[in-house]
């Protein structure tokens, strides 16, 4: 006998209730990404590896979905990495195409293969699945959407401006309440210059993003079994005590960073952005967090990360500026800036808030009962009608018993059912009943088209 | 230095115009399929193997793109295989899993696992691309989108009629002029039961097919070359004559068929389809083709191919019904009927006509020059407004020469272009220019907001 059959761990259906929920989520983003003039483009799943490896570090090479060549695939595998079960190598030798990790490496290397049909500044996004190895476990899946909006070849501050405002376009449009946390890659390095450790970026941003759960004694302790000298640490705890809103803790930045030109420059850019979304009065919350250290080593400017207030969860959005996408494909020197929605962590948020609109639905407006092929003639031409005004409409296939049709029509939540038996038949009307309310009426067919249209 | 990169052959890239034109077709077909009750599931890329393998044939399994286990991919590889390079055994050591090679396996497979929660007859459509590891050419993609329509656990011919007219929706709001042919495999056997050859069904529809080709003489010649009897040949005469409209080709074959119990009863089902599509007066030709051979190893009922008129192309849509869907998964008697719409031919067909309406646009309505920052801000927050009311809107990022934000404007076929330049911020107004008649003129920022929403 057959086994019951399964789908690869990590990987998930999508039923039509979970599908709609998931419709609304994308269709909301895509209207804003329309909204603020980002333009689709799509790519194909599968990238040759010579595009993907070396993208995203070590671990990231390991986490790649490679595919068997097809034909002969051991046709180049050579009997000394047979021998060895030289792994990497023997990958190398029988794959040459993998699946897309993230749809950033695939815009890089899209924006360098079209270059001569783009029209700078591009403002593109994408919305596709993309497929890592990890190991599956709650909330992390091995197959998930990314919805992406970048514009490269402009550097103006613009651009992360905008990028706020269309993230704050999306929470407040989903209902979800969001805190849009904004930092500048230039601050941390000029913190870490004033302090004397500008090699200690990473640990002293782990550091300052611990502030809140252990405290600063803590923190400066840490910091010391790291290696940071007691000046380092002494200097560092002003940065440590920042408070306040928006406009104190960049203040105090630009006094504490008073020395570092990079630092500064990072304290302008910050505050032109913030400036800058403050005066398109945003729903949701932005704020200056110089713990943010996403992307450490990719974002060159701004970096952006979006928490939601009411659940626990990581970041569900994220993104910064960076300088040099596309030099890895030959072509340096194009900055861009992006936002990345985390759409099956925004799921998941919608769904533990029940945030989903009450008009989604998967279901038909209105069934009709079928009794029978002559019946269901009549009937097929009304709902030929409605589907024509754009009414989703169905006739039960099969004459079954009519306790057999409500009954499916009550467990897939239609709203109402129509009847034409043989007194509607001679009468060219059509009976009309409220699920709800048990409401039933006899009316025209017109009228009944008039009623759900 | 890099190389130009490149995406593995057989796969495309979608620029924002094609993309827009993509999804005009899957928005249309996406549409139809809702107003017919049918309800959207998505299942993952990755299939388990063990799903796929011998679903397809010896040649499918061939053309299945398989991925590499992840880690030790050479843990359960034995000797023996390796030292006869046994390519089979090799990939089913290596590879656990596939990539989707139709959405017709993985449906069955979906119905079978969630058979529990679903509710018959269930209304399932699904819009997602499939991989193929065919050799590439000229209108043959190794990725490419299915849009299927099925329903699973009614017999009802009920449900054979409604797809048609789906399908006459769906190439009727496309402007695509097409023949819906439509048969019934029951027919087919009843014709070799009738003439004497029931092992001979493919040559015998082969033949059929020809005869408006190679004529009737050569169509006879080639039978008995395949080993049919003169008196079958013979027999096979009125078949191949057959003319007329619909109802005279199934006079005939009723009379023809009369002595054959399951060809009459595939006349009687193909006379109710015809009878119930023809009350809904669709827009598209349908028409009785006994020559439709489509599937035969796999419908068992009614056959459906849909041909271009104006476009030399194979089928752009087929389907039919089928017995036993589930069966290989252990869940038998299921039977189901469905259509799949080829979008990728869908899209060269009203490429090669140029059927795609005006308003499809990945354009924005309105762009506004920047003139710097005082007056960006301003500008960013009409923006703001109008993109709230539904009008996709944008700013030139960065503070150009007038003339070559003016260009991007025009490359980008934006159709107005708005100015708030010291004047304007002074007066509260808005120029707007009309990029096409290239009218100007200042008015009130609401003004700018009631005449773009």
């Amino acid at each position: 006998m057959a086994q019951k059959p399964s789908i690869p761990k990590g990987t998930r259906d999508f039923s039509p209730v979970e599908m709609a929920r998931r419709n609304y989520i994308f269709d909301t983003i895509r209207e804003a990404f329309r909204l603020f003039g980002y333009k689709q483009i799509e790519t194909p799943a599968m990238e040759n590896l010579s595009t993907l490896m070396g993208k995203y570090g070590e671990e990231g090479d390991k986490l790649l979905f490679k595919i068997l060549n097809s034909g002969d695939f051991m046709r180049d595998v050579d009997s000394q990495s047979l021998a060895d079960r030289n792994l990497p190598r023997l990958t190398s030798e029988m794959c040459e195409k993998g699946l897309r990790y993230d749809l950033t490496v695939p815009f890089a290397r899209y924006v360098v293969q079209h270059r001569a049909d783009l029209q700078l500044p591009f403002k593109r996004f994408q919305i596709q699945p993309v497929w890592r190895a990890d190991r599956p476990q709650k909330g992390r899946y091995r197959e998930f959407y990314q919805c992406d909006a970048d514009v490269v070849g402009s550097e103006s501050l613009e651009n992360e401006i905008e990028l706020l405002s269309l993230i704050d376009m999306v929470f407040s449009r989903l209902g979800v309440r969001v805190c849009i946390k904004v930092n500048n890659r230039k601050i941390l390095t000029g913190i870490a210059e004033t302090i004397g450790e500008a090699d200690k970026i990473v640990d002293i941003t782990v550091a300052i993003d611990k502030i809140d759960k252990i405290g600063i004694d803590n923190v400066n302790q840490e910091l010391r079994d790291k290696g940071l000298s007691d000046e380092a640490v002494e200097a560092l705890r002003p940065i440590l005590s920042l408070a306040g809103d928006n406009s104190s803790k960049l203040d105090a930045l630009s006094g504490i960073l008073a020395s570092s030109e990079i630092g500064m420059l990072g304290v302008r850019e910050l505050r032109e952005v913030i400036d800058g979304i403050r005066n398109l009065d945003p729903k949701c919350d932005v704020e200056v967090d110089v713990s943010l250290a996403r992307g450490l080593n990719y974002y060159t400017g701004t970096i952006i990360e979006v928490k939601a207030l009411d659940v626990e969860i990581g970041s569900i959005t994220g993104g910064g500026r960076y300088d040099n996408l596309t030099g890895v494909f030959g072509m340096p020197g194009l900055s861009g800036v992006g936002i990345s929605f985390g759409a099956d962590r925004i799921y998941d948020v919608l769904n533990q808030l029940d945030l989903y609109p009450e008009e989604i639905s998967t279901d038909v407006k209105v069934m009709f009962v079928n009794f029978g092929q002559q019946e269901a003639r009549a009937a097929a031409r009304v709902i030929n009608d409605l589907r024509k005004a754009g009414v989703a409409a169905m006739l039960y296939p099969d004459a079954s018993k009519m306790k057999k049709q409500m009954a499916f029509a009550n467990s897939g939540n239609i709203p109402y059912v129509a009847i034409i038996g043989e007194s509607e038949l001679a009468g060219d009307s059509v009976t009309l009943k409220d699920m709800q309310s048990g409401e039933q009426s006899t009316i025209t067919r017109d009228e009944l088209i008039r009623r759900l249209a």
